[in-house]
């Protein structure tokens, strides 16, 4: 197809098009004339990729590259590609800025690599998600409500592990690379969204029923 | 104490306290002398929540003053104070503009009316966090991720239902309005970026275990 029908099929403008291509994101199409190339699936599940990436993900071009070549390179594992996608969507709590939280920062890593062993958890020492857990923690110290991370944590460790298990039986069902990839992203960051307004849900059930729903 | 010493023990600078007091956020002080103000613990901890909601929940002033209005009514039961403070603290999924969303956002409300009853969650036609879930559900159809949703989604709803008691189970130890509702908006918060962040540790685990680890 020519860039036209691409940019209707994705609903990328053909401008970005050309700049993913220039970028190197994205390969150039075959020439069929000096003026004209032709574009196919590979192209199609590509730019489904990038913009799952820019989009939903929030990843910046250079993330972009990152994950794209971790992607083209066969001889990395699946396991192994899937990590240098995580790392580029590691939740961040924008917080205040964390110049207090030094000595609850070093607390918090501690209970995050106990946390980890604890549960048998295969992780790796430099993983994003342990030092986001981390901070996540600290501030919660910092805030008076240390207290609260002590007392829930392994439950929502617990409620974590099934809901990872899901998500990784549900993307694993993808077999082309890019395809998984991609709903890896997607299910990540959306996966968020979703989970964090059903355990509001739940909370207004759950209120009602410790509180009395009232008169 | 005097204003000084307020601000040296809640970290919030006689400016900012000053300001609070002008917008009624906290009651002024009691006159010791015509330039004087004596304050006390219901200060220290008024100051406390209000911090809470500002940089945890990122509230703006407006918000704040609903959420204390709501405590301050002793008349307004606990869990209807409490769902007045939640729908200050509705996820937001920053995505796309959601122009083309129309007709999948009426199919995800029909599907978040139908997991709420499914599920015999106690909750309200126009509960925020049931539109945030149905924007979360049109963005993953839209995304062409559809079927994720559907596949999770009651997975996800168990284990939310799991965290959201733990959590109530918790924040119902306290007894003051004020700690019972600076509790609920500290762990809602930051509750989210702590499971956010157990989750993508536990993909680690089963991406592990479901793709190998590669060599």
């Amino acid at each position: 197809m020519r860039i036209g029908e691409l940019s209707r099929r994705t609903g990328v403008s053909v401008p970005t098009i050309k700049y993913y291509v220039r970028e190197g994101l994205l390969p150039a199409g075959q020439l069929t004339s000096p003026n004209q190339a032709s574009y196919d699936e590979t192209h199609t599940r590509r730019l489904r990729l990038i913009r799952a990436l820019i989009d939903v993900g929030g990843l910046s071009v250079a993330g972009v590259r990152e994950v794209i070549e971790a992607v083209d390179d066969p001889a990395q594992p699946v396991h192994m590609m899937l990590g240098s996608v995580a790392e580029q969507v590691v939740p961040q709590y924008e917080g205040e800025d964390g110049s207090e939280q030094g000595e609850q920062l070093t607390a918090a890593r501690k209970t995050v690599a106990e946390l980890i062993a604890r549960r048998g958890w295969r992780s790796y020492p430099e993983a994003p998600a342990a030092e986001a857990l981390a901070v996540a923690l600290a501030a919660l110290e910092n805030a008076g409500h240390g207290a609260f991370a002590a007392a829930v944590l392994d439950d929502y460790a617990t409620a974590a592990e099934r809901v990872g298990q899901v998500d990784v039986e549900f993307v694993a069902r993808n077999v082309v690379r890019e395809e998984l990839v991609e709903s890896v992203v997607v299910g990540t960051v959306l996966g968020d969204a979703v989970f964090a307004a059903l355990r509001r849900l739940a909370h207004i059930d759950a209120s009602g029923r410790v509180f009395g729903l009232g008169e």
